[in-house]
């Protein structure tokens, strides 16, 4: 077992913003800090295996070929599927880009950390906040724990340095800070014909390495393959090694860009060409492992951050046969292709239904490493090794859908209830059920047949699981509207 | 070259009501008789690959897992595709049943042989008439060149003897002349209740071997199974030999049947169970067909009658992203999951958007059997070998869209034109588009951005493909209503 008692964050020279939780926890500090300094052994190794996940943006769950779609051909996931494992119950913890980033590298629903929406619904470029630096990432857990780490690709959890990927515990950093549509410059059209015929110049969103801007505007045709090459150096730098990467990849989000290598090649269009050059980053980043020898030692994850942006057309993607997108609680808004990849660990060729979330890597992580979760803090995390191994069911009974700070529905098993709906991002009112809607998501996945009526102790039992889960904590204000 | 010249029907004995045509080709009738009694060589052989057609019965582009259902299992078929290849815009000749079916067996849209809705849509089990005498099946062909020849499953050409599967080319006949939702009894619930609740005494259903009932009405909770064991025993006899087999399951249309062994089996519920059963079917044949060492002679299409019965809620199926179901010409209504399968010849694991219809299995048989296709009648088929050896692209250009006797919208290339539009089975008013619709179903296969004023060349090329399509032929009149 490696390091059971320690909290490996806490090998990390402290940083100020954190010191109120770190002084905590001095003797952990301590032994973690010998801990890793000592050779490991081979069967150590072997319980330590590289972690990658590669996180899309906007991309829906019917936007790959082995999820459905007709014309996006993308031959390396659906290889990636062959080889590993395919969900179809897999959720982001959020609607929208902000939040689901801090829930998948925390293992915590961001309403309980403030990183949800108030007036604005994700950080901006004006923004002044970030993650809180009490938060404890993914990162931190591996860095502590003798880790390489690197974020590449799109952050948007504070572009300012004390909420950069470095604070976060991340060695290195390559990529946009946040969103590739924000700040605008004078020379783009108003509103949604900036979207519609992109160029580079409209947007002045740098491009950084480490905490320093080194481009600005990035240009974005060639950002896929740039992130994919920084990743794969990554990968091969640190082969003798236990490593972290999360390829955060800025696409398929608006404004489209893609490499003049996949200009006009897609028969979906310009969406199509974003979304192969993404197919083909999975492809170069898992034959980097395979050329290494790592595949055997490496748990590979994709998915996405929230729906595709329907608002946007053509340009926008596809949530296949589920409704809603982008921005809503409807199922298209947060149900995400997920796949999961580990050469001798997953068994090859599977299509699970079981549930799972973003945030269970946290969980999952800390269980493939055997490191005790963090017990000072609610967490939203499991560890689903099980679904991933074929050992056995998923410990993930719930989703709860918010939409900013607000809990629009609940899952329970196949039941979804939703006691408010809206529809996409960016789209007028919300609506309040009551009572509320009742969905079979198993029978019914395009939640078209509402069952409310025949179903009042489904009802009563997700009411029940609602007050449970509001019990005994006080969701803190919202941190993106400063 | 297996017989070049001979029209193969010719070679059976002629029956009264189809003379008319067969005194047009007594010689080639000579030729056919003489020829198929001679023992062929093993390259013939090699040329003369076994056909097996695997129909489902309203199941909806997105029903299987391999193009995107997220609860319902189907391993067999998406091993089936893992070995094959998976078509992405595959078409059924039209949306609702008995024309679909004329269609596939003849390679001509039903339009021109009267096999379209009049006053009814779809042959009744008190109907007069069926598929004319004149008409060439594949079974006739395949027949004719010496292959054993089965229906096995649900027919609807015609319940009457002149019109039974006999009369039609096929050797063998086991299964329902209608649908499973025809001739109900008094002791049926009136109007969706029978569906809801189904029992089998609701429906008097017939279930035939040959010309003859031998249940009634017909046990259809075993059906599917009764249909794999016929189909299974129908290779094993025939191992020796080549043969055509045409499997039409009568599922899953409503009302939803399955064996004991698939009860509460599936996630997605009965419309699930009632899935898996028939992705137990496709396994069961491909398994028959590996052990009589037949893979490697065997081409085996699976595909669909017409979209899913959405009207039926959760016992109704899914078309994935694409818009309508069952009885309506948006895509959801007649674009199908299609596998083809022939290790050896299909290269494995391919997915492919080229163009494809139920109708061009007609040309693509001739083609490989190196049969000249009939001459003296309008065809709606192209051979599609090249899409399915990967040797290029498909020879198809064009969509027809057909509801009853109506063209309601044409396909060209990515581009589809709606004259007309009308939502699914049984519902109400058409309404016609002037301008039309025109959607870039390659961009946008969910038919959600209408571009047509953004193109008006296309809408003028549209046009004047549909004038080129009408001209030189007449319609006749419905055979569907007496």
């Amino acid at each position: 077992m490696f390091l059971p008692h320690a909290r490996p964050f806490a090998a990390r020279a402290p940083r100020p913003e954190r010191s109120s939780f770190r002084t905590l926890v001095p003797m952990f500090a301590a032994i973690a800090t010998i801990a890793i300094a000592v050779p490991m052994s081979r069967a150590e190794s072997e319980d330590r295996p590289n972690i990658v996940v590669i996180f899309c943006d906007d991309l829906g769950y019917g936007d790959f070929s082995c999820y459905g779609h007709p014309t996006i051909r993308t031959p390396n996931v659906d290889r990636m599927a062959a080889e590993g494992l395919r969900f179809t119950q897999f959720y982001s913890a959020a609607p929208v880009c902000t939040p689901s980033r801090a829930a998948l590298l925390t293992g915590r629903l961001p309403i309980r950390n403030g990183l949800v929406g108030g007036k604005r619904r994700v950080l901006f470029h004006d923004s002044k906040r970030g993650l809180p630096a009490d938060e404890i990432t993914i990162a931190e857990v591996l860095q502590g724990a003798g880790y390489a780490t690197a974020c590449v690709g799109k952050w948007h959890l504070g572009h300012l340095p004390p909420y950069l990927p470095g604070a976060h515990g991340f060695d290195t950093y390559f990529g946009i800070p946040y969103s590739n549509d924000m700040d605008r410059t004078a020379a783009a059209p108003e509103g949604r014909a900036a979207f519609l015929d992109p160029k580079i110049a409209y947007w002045n969103v740098p491009l950084m390495r480490q905490d320093s801007i080194i481009e600005r505007p990035a240009d974005q045709t060639t950002i896929t393959r740039r992130y994919t090459e920084e990743a794969v150096a990554f990968i091969r730098k640190n082969a003798s090694k236990p490593f972290f990467l999360y390829l955060a990849h800025s696409m398929p989000h608006v404004p489209l860009f893609r490499s003049p290598e996949f200009e006009n090649r897609s028969p979906r269009g310009l969406f199509g060409d974003v979304v192969e050059e993404v197919d083909w980053s999975v492809g170069a980043v898992l034959d980097a492992l395979r050329a290494e020898g790592l595949s055997e030692k490496t748990l590979v994850l994709l998915t996405s951050d929230n729906g595709p942006w329907t608002t946007f057309g053509v340009n926008g993607g596809s949530a296949g046969l589920l409704r809603g997108g982008k921005g809503s609680t409807w199922e298209g808004g947060m149900r995400e292709p997920a796949v999961a990849w580990w050469p001798g660990r997953i068994p090859a060729g599977r299509v699970t239904a079981e549930l799972a979330c973003t945030t269970d890597l946290f969980a999952t992580v800390h269980g493939l490493l055997k490191i005790p979760l963090p017990d000072d803090r609610p967490l939203d995390s499991h560890d689903i090794t099980p679904v991933l191994t074929g050992a056995g069911p998923s410990p993930r009974r719930d989703v709860f859908y918010y939409r900013d700070s607000t809990l629009m529905a609940v899952r329970r098993g196949p039941w979804k209830m939703h006691l408010i709906t809206q529809a996409g991002y960016g789209q007028p009112e919300p609506v309040e059920h009551a009572p509320p809607l009742l969905f079979h998501l198993e029978h019914d996945p395009g939640e078209s047949h509402n069952v409310a009526e025949r179903h009042p102790e489904v009802i009563d039992e997700l009411r029940a699981r609602i007050a449970e889960h509001r019990a005994g904590w006080t969701p803190p204000p919202s941190l993106l509207d400063d």
